[in-house]
């Protein structure tokens, strides 16, 4: 039995004995064992050589105090945080507004994450300048649509409030040391706090990057870190019968490999988990989507996740789960209580389809829908599994969170890449370089300009 | 040269002469023709049988006329708007609210399509019920989630504004002839609008369903209906170097066929066309994601729509399209004209970085954003076209959607699938009837019983 049932992770559904020849053999996890081992042990070695730091972050007491206070005065003096940053700089403070922020509350916390002149003039016109406090989130200090907001949300704040208390509205969170945010906060004496060192975008939710905004809209960042705290404990167990990081990083990895199930549907029956969704998918594709070059032959690694919500995607995408290809999984992300109880009311016994809903409470027909969506897959031979939450708090959010940082970095371990680079989108920078007339990347315009489109392919 | 350019397909990367061997050679579509004729051929005959009713939409002025005179009424008897609906019955209003209401309105259109306490709630409690509107769509008249959700609001509604007038603040848009809503229409006298037989759910956006709650807020419906109907008339032209419909569906075909590229991401470069985004995965999956026995053997087709969003999914999703398994392809949709012109404010003339953004139109940037991933993109061999619009409006809205319907159906006649249908989620409404405790599904509710977890995986 589980030692720890806040998360379970039901993964019968994966299995051949359950759904027959689309399933994994019990024979083919315990063979996995040997390498599984060896693989935690290398990152456990990792870890204490101090190269794994986004698994120091729950134990950062001295900085959940820095958050506390900072998050405490910005409380005090302001009615909302515009929070400018994308991907991960952006995803995990929404993650936990989504699922822990009360929807009653009256403190606002907007996000900016995408470049487009109607997000920036719905947010010019609807925050108050002189209540909104600015976090500007960039790890390098140089990601184009940060700084092109900044620039944007800088001038309407100097505008409206004047130079003085705009340097008490603004924070920077970026590289302690290095990059155009760290210089201009020198200069202009604008306050920061930094990344830590070593820990990527994706892996930051529980640093600064994650907990500022969030313990801005009242989430108990303390109680996030316990959870992580908890789960890092129940993770140490390295054995994959009773380790469910283990032991889902080896699903998936063997329904890939050895069924071609490329594809991962992210399904949660819970519309406070949608944040949650969109991080774990930056961090799944990112850390996982990676080009090795073994013994002279490319080999690519990656499994797709596809971002799915239940039960709404009932009606709009599982026809294709159904009978689509046989090259997807499902993951369920189930939650027992739904933070409020209502009853769907009863009414109109002379019609057997209302009839039966009546009296029915609705975290009970979100239950049947998810139920019946599961035994339709498994009937389908499409293998799923289920994160079963008791609730949705604090506490559950930072294990599942921590749980999902491990759970990738151990399939990323199996595949035998490094799950914390993205070589791949460096390039994009150096064509935006260019085609922004920055010097020193002319050979980049050039090559798009010499890339003439053929009008005969433009219909 | 293109006769219309409101909306211009640009396939130069899909093909082999731009992105090399993982592209389409010309040859391979030129050996398509006589099967794309035949197929457009065949359709063209079952709209004149009456057998494709949504090609009819863009041309029935009656209900349009009823649709902007009920939309009338309620604008100036309310407040605000409560769509209760789901899949095919509420991602057409979302789709067009995103992209065509204006953020600045005062009249609010809220769609409950997810069944969750906390939603029930927060619309409960910020809706203002004497004056809230209630469309309740459902097809069949027995979506359990909008029957749910319709006897929650409907006691919300008695509770708060009476009998009397509650019967004057709802619609039902559903069958026009049976179905529990149907009955209930007619026993308690409740207005109600049809949806155009034989059209289904996801086919239903140029209807009653999506054009009511679109007009509510404002959007030119009437202009939408041109838009579809000029698409028509741009796609009745049966050749596939001028027919982007048949161009798009001959390109999937071959890219999915001969390159295995199963997943399609779509991703617009605009946050207006997020709705859009989920419109076309419901589309694109339900329609094409079936199951075929041919001459004995199953066959499954589908290719997978992954939802994705410039530019903010490009310090997410990016480096798992370029580096991973070359399974994708990538559909871009790019808008050239923004609806709000702003610019990046010059400041910090000593930092590069910033420098180089000033005095930069927004729209321009998010142009340099998205010509710089699709550079990398084709860099990488991963075969990527663009829908380009002129701007976003009902009209080129109107196009946008009616060639999306078209290219669907076209995909679906070169698999030879039937796109209307989706069998494979009738079973899920079995298990539903069945955990539900309805009559007649015992079975379904006994086959769940006796299929118990084993504790030993579930850790």
């Amino acid at each position: 039995m589980p030692l720890h049932t806040d998360i379970t992770l039901d993964f019968n559904n994966m299995l051949a004995e359950r759904i027959g020849a689309q399933g994994i053999e019990l024979r083919e996890i315990e063979e996995m064992i040997p390498t599984l081992n060896q693989t935690t042990r290398g990152l456990a070695d990792l870890r204490k050589l101090g190269q794994l730091p986004f698994q120091d972050l729950p134990y950062q007491e001295e900085s959940l105090e820095t958050i506390l206070s900072k998050a405490g005065e910005i409380r005090s003096r302001f009615e909302a945080v515009l929070l400018i940053g994308t991907g991960g700089s952006s995803l995990g403070a929404s993650c936990l507004q989504d699922s822990l922020a009360d929807s009653r509350r009256e403190f606002r916390l907007e996000i900016c994450e995408d470049l487009h002149p109607l997000t920036w003039d719905r947010l010019a016109r609807t925050l108050p300048p002189d209540k909104t406090f600015l976090i500007v989130v960039s790890k390098s200090g140089k990601t184009v649509e940060t700084l092109a907001s900044f620039l944007f949300f800088r001038e309407w704040l100097l505008r409206h409030v004047g130079e003085m208390r705009y340097r008490r509205s603004v924070l920077f969170i970026t590289d302690p040391r290095q990059g155009p945010l760290r210089q201009i906060a020198e200069r202009e004496k604008i306050e920061t706090l930094p990344v830590p060192p070593g820990v990527g975008g994706r892996f930051s939710v529980l640093s600064t990057v994650g907990l500022l905004p969030a313990a801005c809209v009242g989430v108990e960042v303390g109680a996030l870190l316990q959870g992580a705290r908890r789960m890092d404990e129940r993770l140490k167990r390295e054995e994959v019968w009773v380790n469910p990081a283990m032991m889902s990083a080896a699903l998936h990895y063997l329904i890939e490999r050895k069924k071609g199930r490329r594809i991962r549907v992210i399904m949660p029956y819970d519309s406070r988990l949608r944040g949650y969704v969109s991080w774990f998918a930056q961090l799944w594709s990112e850390s996982l989507g990676k080009k090795l070059n073994l013994k002279g032959e490319e080999v690519r690694c990656g499994i797709t996740p596809v971002r799915a919500e239940g039960s709404i995607d009932q009606h709009s995408q599982l026809q294709l789960y159904l009978e689509g290809p046989r090259d997807k999984s499902v993951t369920f992300i189930a939650c027992e209580r739904a933070g409020a109880s209502l009853r769907v009311p009863e009414s109109y016994p002379e019609h057997p389809e209302l009839a039966e809903l009546g009296g029915k409470a609705v975290d009970e027909l979100l239950r049947v829908e998810r139920l019946a969506t599961e035994a339709a897959l498994t009937d389908a031979g499409c293998p799923n599994l289920t994160l079963l939450m008791k609730e949705i708090n604090p506490h559950t959010i930072g294990q599942l969170l921590y749980l999902s940082e491990v759970e990738t970095v151990l399939t990323g371990a199996l595949y035998d890449i490094h799950p914390f680079d993205q070589p791949g989108v460096e390039k994009i920078k150096n064509y935006i370089k260019g085609l922004l007339g920055a010097k020193g990347y002319d050979s980049y315009r050039s090559l798009l300009q010499n890339r003439k489109k053929d009008p005969r392919f433009m219909i």
